[in-house]
């Protein structure tokens, strides 16, 4: 049965409530959480309720916030005490930030003390910071045991472990030494010790650090898994690889959203409200529209020459559009290829020498399209394609260069390189392609 | 000792070859690739040759094409067959994607005929198929094996496997019919049966299907590798996470580079060549050019309304900026929910109504700022500023609903959402934009 038809027997209520128990504890849970998203308020709260203990929490863990909200306010203090207990510390805390303050109180009154101490401990870290993303269920091995007792270890306490696949190796004071994989210690004998096999050549973090910068590293890495240490390089806890993918995702959205001269938001496009997206575009729609006070200037002092050759004022379109689109094509390739960690700000001189190259290309190319079209259009009008075809080739020159190296003088003043690129770029390859123009009409045409 | 001080000691021959071999093996062998890249040839090989044989293949899979051909061409074959036979599968096939015809038939003629069939298996699907980015190195258990023998086949197996931490349940058919991970093996009893104790309920995928699709699916489920199976379901390979965070960052460049207007490319930016950038570029900015002719003709055709009050002419550039971001805004935020899965096809109407009265907010908004600038500069012409007030207020809500609902028409009509964007939304916008000010200024000014 596929999930559509699944929920429609459900909503419709014609289906039998120990059968669907049978199929829904042969689901994924992932698959059970959108089922549920699918349904009724009362329906919702039902078909928890008959979900296996086992499996509750877990979907509970990937329902979004306002069912989570919906779920706990219908249960009983001992049963969110249930639900809570058995989730990872890291679900725990995602859930509870985004729930109200008397929610808050009462999730925290029913977990178990040890649990509400780490889950308080996670909350304090400030967002976007490693301990905030991390979790505290790793499975932790003394340097000086055997991986026989390793094993031991494992067992009697992996299975409320987030992974295990990555078990690290700590002192008597807590201080990480090592880490050892779940395949080191299955290919190890069982008399060997920790310290022997472990790996002590570690990549960890402290709980302060920049997520990005930890994403970045589980990349370059291929990592699983990194722990984190506190300033004494005390292990407090774990990231796992798929938090991680969420940060990558969360990050492009930002770099996006940035470079369309957005103000980033945390919360998805449907679940922000009307007033919060204009909030978010309004400066930067402002900013455009003052800069642009400045073309319309330039365009006003040039007043006279356009009303003895008012042919001229339709080729500004292709002039501010073209130019546009070379120093946001240019801008674009050097703000990924730093996020990315391919171009740094050593490379400024590597850029501007190829996208001199690039713009003389395109700038040729585009200039003979152009060219023969003005020439045909316009009667064979020397002068004017002359001009046209002059400008445009050096406005595309300078948008590629401009575009290239912005987002690069930006970093350097340590400026987000991704909000230069819109509002910025305009300003300038509009002014400037327009100053071009006019320098080449009055030339030409004497004006 | 930083990597720095490394590059440098290794650079001006002051470090002793024993003291380096030393040094090395202790190090992380992404991080002996870096410092092997930023050597001079020379050096780079006489480094690769110190490193002990356990990590030298490591090393080599990190390593940038240029400096693995290098490698290739100075190794005797029987020394290449040794570093190919270390490398997982799907690392030598990245490898050899990457190398020119001749290297391929060496490497390929020195690796053992087991390995070269899989190679060769591997690089025959397309790209951006889930087989492309399988690895064939994983551990199958049979359904009727005990947890006992399921360890030493482990044991056995494990140590060439790319990872262990799930291993797959196949029938005597190779037919795929579950998974088991580590946690659930070393929880388990000895004399358990697998097919008792494995999880049936399986997220696989098939050679074929796309590598984005993959990628959604590690995300959703929280994956740490997925089984590929043939059209017969019989398991062929696996597809780990670390690859598939290589497909996120990827396909996010991509898309990126769409709505940039830029022809996507697999090259980085500094790895691709002048003509290849320029290449990439042209079209794009060859169809945004053609298409502001219409802008052009539109601006053309009112040229007598504008040689009478030519001060309309400096307000084009500030409609048409702020349109234009206003639509991008709109395009950007939905054709990244698109991609993140957020927002489907069914959602148009939300979206419409939605951007109508965000539209409605920054029009008003925008619309009073501008008033009062138009207002005081222009020494208190009512009319002017109600022409272009008007203009821009309207001009932003059409702008907003259009790059709303533009990315959801062009995947109904099965076109990329991201392509859209930037060229057919700026010349609407744009030509829209001039069309309701000109016609303002028409009704105002009796033009």
């Amino acid at each position: 049965m596929d999930k559509e038809e699944m929920i429609a027997l459900i909503n419709d209520g014609s289906i039998d409530i120990s059968k669907l128990k049978i199929l829904l504890s042969d689901m994924n849970t992932v698959d059970i959480a959108e089922i549920l998203a699918e349904l009724e308020k009362e329906k919702i709260i039902q078909i928890f309720r008959i979900l296996p203990t086992a499996i509750a929490s877990d979907v509970f863990a990937y329902m979004d916030s306002d069912y989570q909200q919906l779920i706990i306010e219908v249960h009983t203090d001992t049963e969110i005490g249930e639900i809570m207990n058995k989730l990872f510390v890291d679900d725990a805390v995602d859930f509870i930030e985004e729930m109200p303050a008397n929610v808050v109180k009462r999730v925290l009154n029913n977990v178990m003390p040890e649990k509400r101490k780490l889950i308080n401990q996670i909350l304090q870290y400030p967002e976007d910071s490693a301990g905030s993303i991390m979790t505290t269920e790793y499975v932790d091995l003394r340097e000086d045991a055997k991986v026989r007792e390793a094993f031991d270890t494992i067992r009697a306490t992996g299975l409320n472990k987030e992974t295990i696949y990555n078990c690290y190796v700590i002192r008597r004071d807590r201080l990480l030494v090592g880490v050892i994989s779940a395949k080191t210690l299955l290919l190890a004998k069982p008399h060997e010790l920790i310290e022997d096999i472990m790996d002590s050549n570690l990549v960890f973090a402290y709980t302060h650090d920049d997520r990005e910068v930890i994403a970045d590293q589980f990349k370059k890495y291929n990592l699983l898994a990194m722990p984190v240490v506190d300033k004494e390089q005390r292990l407090v806890g774990i990231i796992t690889v798929d938090d991680i993918v969420d940060v990558i995702v969360e990050e492009n959205t930002e770099d996006i959203e940035k470079m369309a001269a957005l103000v980033p938001s945390d919360e998805t496009y449907l679940k922000t409200s009307v007033f919060h997206h204009a909030k978010n575009r309004f400066l930067w729609m402002l900013i455009l529209m003052l800069s642009a006070t400045i073309t319309g200037s330039i365009i006003s002092s040039f007043e006279n020459g356009l009303m003895v050759l008012p042919i001229l004022m339709s080729f500004i379109p292709i002039l501010m559009n073209t130019g546009g689109i070379a120093g946001s094509q240019s801008s674009t390739l050097i703000v990924r290829g730093m996020a990315v960690g391919e171009i740094g700000l050593g490379d400024i001189l590597i850029i501007l020498w190829k996208e001199l190259r690039v713009g003389i290309l395109c700038g040729f190319g585009l200039g003979i399209v152009n060219f023969l079209r003005v020439f045909i259009i316009n009667k064979h009008d020397w002068m004017l394609c002359l001009t046209v075809t002059l400008s445009l080739f050096c406005t595309i020159l300078m948008a590629k260069t401009v575009g290239g190296i912005l987002p690069i003088l930006a970093k350097r003043l340590k400026i987000d390189p991704a909000i230069m690129s819109a509002p910025l770029l305009t300003t300038i390859v509009d002014a400037v392609s327009l100053i071009i123009y006019f320098s080449f009409a009055k030339l030409f045409f004497h004006l």
